[in-house]
């Protein structure tokens, strides 16, 4: 008999989010699951780790799964480092992330605590896929995200993924009939416009809430964008060696000293 | 007469810190400077913006410089995002960060606050440099560091840098006259390895402190990594489109349906 893969799983909603349950539900079917997962929300977390703070790590029972469980009061990259450190007995086959409440599509994936707890294990050589559904929501419906997680988990445990590679799955809000199937795609260009929505307290001190519109300033057929709003599940290959190597040539003609 | 440029200073030391003062020195004999800065220490914030919290912004005067300067309760990016549709009446000519009290050559780039910062601008089309030194203590000594801002924030204004990319520049923590000179470089494969120092609470209760040793992977000689350690200020070109472009084709080799 074939060795069960060691699946780690995590996220940035918190390990109580219906997106990670979810998760933790197809993963059982697949191989050994332990879960290290933030104890609150970290969205918008970024790559943040805690160096000033204390980490608490708790075993907890939140269903009757077989997985094991672990609670953790750090960021998203702190629970894969914990994980990897302190609580698995060998390197997991593959580390899955999600499934985050809300897209990590073009530049979201910048300020995503779901995408940088993958790319945190990418950085340990552990293959590495964060998944998202396009519904912010709390009670966002995953039942159609299930067959399409599962499949590009069990192709990445099959195939592999080279050092220095995650991929960016991201999954549109619409039932599984309607899905069109799966797209390799390249990120997006695109940004938010932030709107500040500016108060005051109500001792007379101005404070902003952060808002902003999504604008893709992208028109190509091969970006992610592209791929969800046209019905399908988008897979972006993402790398942490950030060089711009293709810029390093005019550079050298600035002759800086 | 020509225009002086419009400088916006940021950095995740919080604004009181030694090398964003440096910083505002040497941006006050180049143009004229708005720093907007986090009110305490960021360090390791990543790319984290506030969502759930309220943000507020002062403006405060702590020496008797030409500069204008506010102080932010929100993180780096949270900074920049602020001051650019908040507090700045044009878009600003360039946006450096820093300069950080510590290294945010290979690897670091990822968990930097100081670089999200630089990238946030650049995602808004502004030409953006991150400066590090590599000392972290507070009692820096930035001497060495004025100089090498200097130029290249000259030449960032004069050539200008095309959207998409953001300096990452890194100085070693050497005499000036140590220092041979500026190399451009990609950023090193490198990583750190953590250790967790798991203490107990005087109640008893386990907790852990994040430490780690950074491991340098990479034996090539155009790195950040080798520039720095043989007495050069290391100048990385880096980019926010994440895409492993390189691997799109493999993967589609999967026939992922």
């Amino acid at each position: 008999m074939t060795k069960k893969p060691l699946i780690l799983v995590t996220n940035d909603d918190g390990i109580n989010a219906p997106g990670i349950r979810t998760l933790i539900t197809i993963m059982n079917t697949i191989g050994d699951v332990v879960v290290v997962a933030p104890d609150s929300p970290q969205s918008g977390m970024g790559h943040a780790i805690t160096l000033d703070s204390t980490l608490y790590v708790e075993q907890v029972f939140i269903d009757d799964g077989p997985q094991t469980e672990y609670s953790c009061s750090g960021t998203p990259a702190d629970c894969v480092k914990l994980a990897i450190r302190e609580k698995l007995s060998r390197k997991p086959d593959i580390c899955v992330s999600g499934i985050n409440h809300g897209s990590n599509s073009s530049i979201n994936v910048i300020y995503s605590g779901t995408m940088s707890a993958a790319i945190e294990a990418g950085i340990e050589g552990i293959p590495a896929v964060g998944f998202s559904l396009l519904d912010y929501t709390w009670s966002a419906n995953f039942e159609a995200t299930k067959d399409f997680v599962k499949t590009i988990a069990e192709n990445v445990l099959r195939q592999g993924i080279p050092n220095g590679i995650v991929l960016n799955v991201n999954i549109p809000n619409i039932s599984k009939e309607q899905i069109k199937g799966i797209k390799i795609c390249r990120q997006a260009k695109a940004n938010w416009v932030e709107e500040f929505d500016k108060r005051k307290t109500p001792q007379g001190r101005d404070y902003y809430w952060l808002t902003g519109k999504f604008v893709n300033l992208d028109g190509g057929e091969d970006t992610d964008e592209w791929a969800l709003e046209n019905g399908y599940v988008s897979v972006v290959p993402i790398q942490f060696d950030l060089t711009a190597h293709h810029y390093i040539q005019t550079l050298n003609t600035w002759n800086l000293k």
